[in-house]
C-alpha cells in the first residue's frame, strides 16, 4: 500500500510519541523533511530548529527483537538552496591549530538538483567560489529508543538517530533493531551533499521529498543499524570516542557474517583481515559513526 | 642514477643507523625486503622478526625541514605463499565479544602473482577456503626519528614507520618529512593485500621485490606524511586514539591546502565539510593510521 | 519547611515528567531511594531494575539558567545487605586479559551500618572473605534534561545522571545546572561504597535513607554539575573517553575559578598547574565521570 | 655500596647508550638531576633542553625479566627557583574554551625549600602571586626500552620514562621491568611541586640532588612500572588515550595482586570493585600516566 502523508508536526527527539501513521510491513510512504534548521521546501521556518523529524510511524505488528527494514527508494532535495556552517569544529583538528580556524558562519549554497551540483559564493573565504557535485542523503534515520527514553536528535545510539553517514542515501536498505512495539521510525536532516566525517557539523543543509518502503522481519537479533547496498553490506557503529564507534561496527559485521552469511568467527576474521572496508560517519555529532563494510564480491556463496 | 641494491643486514627500528647506500636526489633503487616475520624470497629466515627493514639509504644533501618525495615505481611479491594471523584483535571488538574470538594462530596463504589472488585453506575455519584478490602494499616506510632516537617498527609517526595503510602500493608518492640529516630512508613489511584496519593484525605478510625513486624538496614545511596518488591528495596521522589521528591527519590537510593550494582555512573548511574522504590505515599497531583525502577534481586551479 | 516523602513510584529515566511532590527554595526533603535492581527497605522488588529514581521534585520558581543548589543532609543505608557484580569489566583492562576475567555473578554483602563495615562471603573467590568500610553514596542525582528529553538511568550528562562519583555523599554539596522549567530534581541508585572507577560496575548496591535541602541561584552560568565538599571545588565532566570527561570538567572548574573567584584564564592555569587533583567518578557507565578538584586552601582570598 | 656521581653528559632519550657508572644491587647512588630545559644547579644551561637525563647506571647482572627495584631515597631541589609555563594545554580543555587560554610563557618561580614553598609573581595574570607549597618529585624515571631502542624523554612506556607523576618523590619505591641486560637505570626531569595531570606541560621545573638505593629481584613478571608507598601498592600505565593508560594500570595491578598477594582474579575483582582508587600522572606528555592503587590496610593477609 502507498501513503502519501504531508507532516504537521516534527519532534526533535528519537521517542515514543503519538504516531502519525500507522503502516504495515510492505508498505510505502511519500513524504517530506524539513532541513536541520526547521525550514521546509519553500524556506519558511516551521518547526523548532536541531534536526526537525518527520514520523514517528508506527509499523502494525512489530515488536521487539524484530528488525525494520527500510528501502529508501527517493531522498530528493525539493528545494534550490541549502546551509552549512563555514569552519571545521576544533575537536577535529589539532588542539594547536585551534587558533587558526575562522568564525562559524551560517553559509549559503545553491543547490541544482537537475545539473546535480551545489554552488557556495563566499566572499569571505579564499577562492570566493566553490561547486561541487551533490549526493543527497538522510543525516537522520532510525527509531524510537528502547524503555521509553526520548533523545535528542544531535545524538545516535543502537537505535539509529543523527549518524551523518553519508551513504544513506537513495537506493540503500536501512535495517534497524526494533526497540518498542510498533517501532516508531522517524526519518529528516537532509543534506544535498555532505563530505565524510561532516567535519563543519553540517551537510548542505535542505528540505527533502522522500519515499521508503518498510518490510518487517521477526525476531531478528541484529544489536546497531545495519545497511545494505548493491555491492555492499554495513554494519553502524554509534558511540564516542571513534575507536568505540569502530568497536560496535566490526562486532556487528562479524556477527552478521556468522549468523547469515555460514562463517564463523575464525572464517569471518580472515576474510575482515585481508578485505574489511571502514567508512567515518560523522566525527562531529556527540556520538561519532563508523561503518565497517563487505564487499558482496567476497562472500561466501 | 639507478641502483640495483641486494640488503644484507636489516633493522627493527627506524633510527640514525649507519647507511647502507648512498643516493642522490633523482636516483632509482631496485632492491627488495623480507616479510615481516623475517623471511626472505627462499623463505627461510635471514632476520630478526618484527617488521625488519631494508635501509636506511642516506639521501645526499637532506636536511630537516626538506620534504623526501617517494616514487613507489614497484612493490611486487617474490615468492609464492605468504602468512596472516587467524584472529581478530581483542582491542578492535566489543569488550563483551572478547570471549568468542578465535585463537591468534599463524595461518599460510598461497600467492600467485601472475593470477593476482591469494588463497587461504583453514581446516579450523568455516568457510575451509577463502581466495581474493591482491593489491601488494607496503606496511612500513619512513625517516629516521629526530634526535637520535631509533623507534621500534611496530609502531609510526611523524617520520612515517608502521602505518599499515594499503595504498602505499605502485604507483603512489609517498612525502616524508626530513628530520635528521640525509633522511635516512627505510622501507619494509610486505603485504600481498590487506584490508583497511588490518584488523587481524596483519596483512598477507610476504617478501618484495621493491623499487622507488626519490627527490628532495628544499625546506617544506611538512608535519606528518603525505601521499599523492593518481585521483587524491592524502595527508597521514599515526597516534593512538582514532581521534588523534584524525586530528593530525585533517589538520595536515588543511595546512597542505591552503600552503599549495591556495585555499585560506575558511574556503578549505568548505570544501572539506563537503567533500572530505577518510581511509584507516590501521587500527591495530601501538600508533593507528588515519588517511585525510582530497579528490583531485574538486582542488581549486 | 520540611517535606516527609514516601515515593510509590519510580522513573528509569532522567525526564520532564509529572512532579512527585513541589518544593520552595530552602525546603529540605526526608524520603529513600530503592538499589539500582528496583529492591527497597525490606529487599522486595518495588520497581523496574535499572536505577529506578525517587522524583522528580518541582523547584518552585526554578528556571533554565538557574543554578540548584543540593545540599546532601543525609544519605544513609536501611537495611543490612547490599549487591555488587563480581567481575572487572572487561572495557576496563586490556584485551589480551579478557580471557581470564570471571563469570559476572550478582553477589551478597552484609552491610552493617552501625559498626561501619560490608563483608562479602564468596566461595568461589580467593580469598573467600573480604571485609571493607562503607561510605555511602548515590550514585544517580540530577535534574531533567533539556528538551524534553528522557534519559536512561544509565548515563550521565549535563544534568547529572548516574555519575557514580563516590564524593556524593553525606556533606556535600551538589550544584546543578537547571535545564527545564521547575529543574525536577532526581536521586538514587545508593551504594554502601563503591571504588574509584566502579570498576565492576556496581558499588554494594543499597537502599536508602536520604535528606536534601536545596536552594536556588537566579542564573548562574554553570554548565556541568560542581560540587562543594569541606575541604573541595570540585568540577564534573560526564562523556567517553576519559579524556572528554576530563576536558569538560577541567574547562568547567577554570570557568569557576574565573567567574566566581577572582582568577583570570592564566592565573587560574598557574594554580591549577601546581595544584589541580583529578578523581575518576566511573569508568564503567556509557558516559564515563571526571571529577576536577581544587582544594580551598589554595584559593586566592 | 655508596656511591657519589657527578654527572658530566646527559642523554635526551631512554636507551642502550654506554654505561656512566656501573652499580650492584644493594648499592646507593647520591648524584643530581638538571631541570627539564638543560639548566644546572647554578642555572647555567649544561645539557639540551628536553628533559635531560642523568645515567644511565648499569646494574651488574640484570637481566631482562628482572624487576629493579629502586627506592628514592632523597629527592630534593638544589637552586633556589624553577620554570612553569603559563597555560593550559590545549588538548586538555573543552574545543571551544581554546581560543580563550592565554599566550604559553616561561614563567620563574621562587623556591624555598627550607620554608616548603614556591612563590610566583607574574604581573600580566590575575591574581598576581601565588604561593603555594612544594613536594619535590622527578617526572623521569625508567630503564632502556627493549630492542635496542632509543625514545625521547617527552613520552613514557613499560620502561617507566617521562611519567610526571607527583607521587614519584623521596620515600617511594619504584618497581622497573628490566628490559635489557645491565638494565641501563636513567633519573630526571625534577618538578619542586607538579599538579595531578601536569596540564600546563611543566611542574616547577628544577635541578635535584637526589639519591637513590637499587635491588635486583630475579625473574619476576612485571610487565608495567611498579611503586610501593607507605600506604599503597601503586601499578603504572603509559598509553594514549586516558582510557588505555587506565587499563594497562588496572590490569597491572590485577596480575600484582594474583601474583604476590593471594587473590585469584575474582577475589581482585571483588576488593577493586568497592576499595580501588586512581590517580592521573599527566594527561600532556604523548604518552599519558594513570596510577591504579589499593590501599594496603585492604590487603589480605
Amino acid at each position: 500500500m502507498e501513503h502519501h502523508f504531508e507532516p504537521n508536526r516534527y519532534y526533535n527527539s528519537f521517542g515514543s510519541f503519538e504516531p502519525v501513521l500507522t503502516i504495515a510491513s510492505g508498505d510505502c510512504v511519500f513524504t517530506s523533511t524539513l532541513d536541520a534548521f526547521g525550514h521546509g521546501r519553500d524556506g519558511s521556518l516551521v518547526a523548532t530548529p536541531g534536526n526537525p523529524l518527520t514520523g514517528p510511524f508506527l509499523i502494525e505488528d512489530a515488536e521487539p527483537g524484530d528488525q525494520l527494514v527500510v528501502y529508501l527508494e527517493m531522498i530528493s532535495p525539493n528545494r534550490d538552496h541549502g546551509f552549512t556552517f563555514s569552519s571545521i569544529a576544533p575537536h577535529i583538528v589539532d588542539g594547536s591549530f585551534v587558533p587558526e580556524l575562522p568564525t562559524r558562519d551560517l553559509t549559503r549554497w545553491d543547490v541544482n538538483v537537475d545539473a546535480g551540483i551545489a554552488t557556495l559564493i563566499d566572499q569571505k573565504a579564499e577562492p570566493h567560489e566553490l561547486t561541487i557535485p551533490i549526493a543527497p542523503m538522510v543525516g537522520c534515520i532510525g527509531v524510537a529508543p528502547s524503555g521509553g527514553q526520548a533523545i535528542s536528535t544531535a545524538t545516535s545510539g543502537r537505535y539509529g538517530g543523527n549518524m551523518d553517514y553519508r551513504h544513506i542515501a537513495t537506493g540503500a536498505t536501512v535495517l534497524l533493531p526494533v526497540l518498542t512495539a510498533g517501532a516508531l521510525f522517524f526519518i529528516g536532516d537532509g543534506h544535498a551533499v555532505q563530505g565524510e566525517g561532516e567535519v563543519v557539523g553540517t551537510g548542505i543543509e535542505i528540505s527533502m521529498d522522500v519515499a521508503f518502503t518498510v518490510q518487517l522481519r521477526k525476531q531478528v537479533n541484529s544489536r546497531w543499524p545495519r545497511m545494505e547496498t548493491a555491492t555492499h553490506l554495513i554494519a553502524l557503529g554509534n558511540a564516542r570516542p571513534l575507536d568505540q564507534a569502530l568497536q560496535h561496527a566490526t562486532t556487528e559485521l562479524v556477527r552478521w557474517l556468522c549468523s547469515d552469511h555460514d562463517y564463523d568467527v575464525r572464517g569471518a576474521s580472515h576474510l575482515l583481515g585481508q578485505a574489511l572496508e571502514y567508512d567515518i560517519g560523522n566525527v562531529f555529532d556527540p556520538a561519532f559513526t563508523v561503518a565497517a563494510k563487505m564487499s558482496k564480491k567476497h562472500l561466501y556463496r
